[in-house]
């Protein structure tokens, strides 16, 4: 039976990605910073048994069994208490639903809001996975450049003055404000307040993707989270417990108004009914037993170090004429190279000679064609493969200037 | 901030279902045989925590981690040892992926498949989910009328026949072959090869949705599935752990040629990037020590002996010119009262004044408009409820009668 006859022109916006494929090359003798895995020992396990342990002996009728699909109360309960406590006031559970992985909410929210043609503004460069859930509703991308305070709000204004003149419909802004992915940068609170302020004024939705806020490694105070900044109802809040806890839960959220989290549900429930309970109960314990705030600083501290081996690496390898980032918080330094590398092109080189893997900027832009970046993660590998790989980068870098 | 002019015209497809509305008057004084959870005792907890315990000693940098979208390869080889026991033959882990429940299947499936206008053609009535996973990709729906083997394949292929002929596009047929939602029938062997043959003279792919094979529990043998009788890769073929394990895992998966599996893993990757890694270990050590191979003939006759208590109370209680059917399989009888009956209408009288609840037949027709059905779910309630349930059911009916 040839399926192709039987897909719908939405598969065709499918794509598999070029870089999974390069990947595929990935093997022992190559040291990998393509990833974006937290560090397995960061995981608190022991915790994760006893809770299991203790959940399945007083509730298995409810763990095991199906739930509503916004969530369990206790789950939701928790998460109020724990985004109080960096200022992001609800009204109550009704303003929470539990997703599998933010992941899903950034398809819930395509699915909800976009029609094709439909404008949506991200920065630019932007998560790749968000391009990807984004893309299959059909929208108009429109990626605002950054720089080290983030998004530059001030060509954000001029693309959403110009999409309103040109009587496009805007859905919404996408933003990473903390430790962004690719880039590592974190945004200004200057900027934050401008961003909220043109939203304001122009009376748009912003969606907030906060996977690493909760695991600021600067030496400041880390910046306060656009929802809780927030007094119109105009962001969508989207966090997760990949980072905090464990992705193997594959467990985020959503907090947003109660109206619009009515609409998650009703689109979540042909999704997927629910999120599992058991994972749910598991991740409401570790909140209520404190082991997430307990394992906070921890990950934090395991996370700067590995940056800060990154960070010395790079200065100590790499030619001169390559810059890069110096995140606060997240999982990746973003380096750019000197504008005559394709550093797409160069990847097979990398990781076939070198042995050294990356993901090439390219597929993090919406809508620009630049080619000399890429993203790098440093919480997955090793210090020593760090320290390897960074050098073994250098010299691929430094044979393509000299070629 | 106005949510509803930034939402997209797919999301007015999503409907808040008017049952849920009323299951709402559900409390502790009210019976319901309105949700469709299994009974909590067939779920082997003491078996979940040991495996989990020991998950989590051996591999939690794995079970906690990032996984791959298609699903771990323990669990893929578990389960086509599991399938071929029942006849279904694959070539190996690539023709499988793991989901989200099977519902996230029928997402996939409406999502890779459907554009606005295509033809399907599913069973009338068919699960209620099922319509409203497809039903947001804007669907043309068929509804085939059902007798007590199963679908009428001679209508169905007088369906196709005109939809071929009117130019339409059909993307599948979806069935639910063996103790079917909401009816309990159960496709009969020749029907299923009466399918398979439209099917193969057609050129049609068929969906099969097996939640309940595994749990059959009459007293002949129970039919091939469509899959083992399937010689040219029409069918795809889902599943799910929520009957032969737990719902609360959230585990389903699809088997199918590993061209459409591939679909289904671009498909997933921007819905939810992959299924929980550790719930899929728990789901694999479950199969490969033996403890669902165990845990099925205890579940068949917990649903055996509910469903004959259901029967029984129906005959004693019911007026004359109410009739239901006799499952093999599945969780579910179906009722069928006077036309002069609207058991929509009569629900919130069954709720409020007898204190007994059940599904209106009519949300599970695609097309048709019938009005004197109901789904009754025997395997929720204790044995007590089931009496004294049917009972009040019974007596509202009788009211209406006589009305």
């Amino acid at each position: 039976m040839d399926i192709d006859r039987f897909l719908s022109d939405r598969s065709r916006l499918m794509k598999a990605s070029e870089i999974r494929e390069l990947l595929k090359w990935v093997n022992e003798n190559v040291i990998s910073f393509g990833g974006g895995m937290p560090d397995p020992s960061s995981f608190p396990v022991k915790e994760i048994m006893e809770i299991t342990r203790d959940v399945l002996s007083a509730k298995a009728e409810k763990a095991l069994q199906y739930g509503t699909t916004g969530g369990i109360l206790e789950l939701k309960e928790e998460l109020a208490k724990f985004m109080g406590k960096v200022g992001i006031k609800i009204n109550g559970p009704e303003d929470i639903i539990i997703t599998v992985g933010s992941q899903e909410a950034l398809d819930i929210i395509g699915r909800l809001f976009i029609n094709p043609g439909d404008y949506i503004i991200t920065e630019s460069p932007t998560y790749l996975a968000a391009l990807q859930a984004f893309r299959i509703y059909g929208p108009r991308m429109v990626g605002i450049p950054m720089d080290s305070e983030g998004v530059r709000v001030d060509l954000l204004e001029e693309a959403v003055r110009k999409i309103i003149n040109d009587g496009g419909k805007l859905k919404f802004i996408y933003v990473v404000p903390t430790g962004q992915n690719p880039t590592g940068i974190t945004m200004s609170d200057e900027r934050r307040k401008a961003l909220l302020d043109v939203a304001s004024r122009y009376d748009l939705a912003i969606v907030e993707d906060d996977p690493y806020g909760y695991i600021y490694f600067g030496d400041d105070e880390p910046p306060a989270r656009l929802k809780a900044m927030d007094s119109e109802g105009r962001v969508i809040y989207l966090s997760t417990f990949s980072k905090i806890a464990a992705p193997g839960l594959r467990l985020g959220w959503v907090a947003a108004s109660s109206e619009v989290i009515r609409w998650f549900e009703l689109a979540k429930q042909s999704i997927d009914l629910h999120t599992s309970t058991l994972n749910q109960y598991i991740a409401a314990e570790l909140l209520r037993r404190g082991v997430i705030e307990k394992n906070i600083p921890r990950t934090k501290e395991i996370y700067r170090s590995k940056r800060d081996l990154m960070l010395q690496a790079l200065s100590e390898y790499m030619p001169s004429g390559v810059s890069w980032t110096r995140p606060s918080a997240g999982m990746f330094i973003w380096l750019t190279t000197p504008e005559r590398i394709d550093t797409g092109e160069m990847l097979g080189t990398a990781i076939k000679k070198y042995g050294v893997a990356y993901v090439p900027g390219k597929s993090f832009y919406p809508n620009e064609e630049r080619h000399n970046d890429m993203r790098l993660n440093f919480t997955y590998p090793t210090p020593q493969q760090i320290f390897e790989g960074i050098k073994r980068l250098a010299l691929v870098i430094a044979e393509y200037l000299n070629a």
